[in-house]
């Protein structure tokens, strides 16, 4: 078969079964999703899917991983590891950002996580040592002098949050979305709405 | 009976089942809850609660329709009527918050609703019925040139409401929640970690 060929068929390798997987949970609902209705949406047979993936709740896992690790990533870069707690914010938030519009599937998944499966846990216990780590660079900031008075850090870690995961509601395939990093942030340290 | 002995005795009226049924819905996944859940956490019979419900659509109906009525008295009353549309906005953010908090399970499965059942869809159309109130007020503000030049209004109500709305996942009933909504109107306008 020519590359060309291989090209126009589609793939059913593990990456776009996990693709079609995710538009299914997301659609459907995890829990009301079979590995039939899976089959289906990726075209191939049960037992196709089952040679790729030991079953639905290994694609969940998949999923999520994929949210959590490319999340993860971003406390690693260099501007999150150095500099002031503030300035460490702001890279975050704007890698945080860059990751909900690259993996958006995959972290709208993750956000709708309630913790009915070992996969769902550990994907919450994930999560809130994600979220541990804002809060910790949310109160030095503010021990640092480097946020107004009167900013309470756990609740601003909250908000930061809430703010950052419901671009997730507004990121869409094809959107333009490349300031998208920038305004969030600003949202974040200087209003949403800034008075002029 | 007295009243002390009437106030003593567990009510089972309307009010308190759709607590419960509230409670149910949000702990377990509406529709992973029977009617036969309802009434063992309610402590009654089944043909009792039908009493008093059609059945479980009705109570999501019910409890659906306590939310979206106390997030749009928010946007009758006279502040959210009257003065300029950043005075307004901030209002209404105060206003939201302060219904979030005093109906935290009801706002709480409002915002998971993802739109299954005929009540669900009612709900969804009534949220965003609500958000392009907001953002026909966020448009208005940047129009009147009350907002910093460069801030998408659109972008800027969907963030607003994130903002908003992540409340539910810090209020707890007997956290201190009276100086929550100027925090969040103040995290909204001036930023949730402004530099000092």
């Amino acid at each position: 078969m020519t590359s060309a060929a291989r090209a126009r068929r589609p793939s059913h390798g593990p990456g776009s079964l996990l693709e079609v997987a995710v538009g299914e949970f997301n659609t459907r609902g995890y829990d009301a999703t079979s590995m039939e209705d899976l089959s289906r949406a990726a075209g191939i047979t049960k037992s196709s899917f089952y040679h790729h993936f030991a079953g639905k709740e290994a694609l969940l896992r998949a999923a999520l991983e994929r949210a959590i690790d490319g999340l993860f990533a971003v406390l690693d870069t260099d501007g999150a590891r150095t500099g002031t707690p503030l300035t460490r914010l702001r890279h975050i938030v704007r890698g945080q950002v860059e990751v909900l519009v690259e993996e958006l599937p995959y972290v709208t998944l993750l956000l709708r996580v309630r913790g009915n499966t070992e996969s769902e846990r550990w994907a919450l216990e994930r999560r809130r040592e994600f979220d541990a780590q804002i809060a910790a660079l949310v109160r030095a900031a503010v021990d640092a002098g480097e946020i107004r008075i009167g900013v309470e850090p756990a609740l601003a870690a909250r908000l930061l949050s809430g703010l950052v995961n419901s671009v997730v509601e507004w990121a869409r395939p094809g959107r333009g979305t490349s300031t998208l990093p920038d305004e969030v942030a600003r949202a974040a340290f200087e209003g949403i709405l800034p008075a002029r």
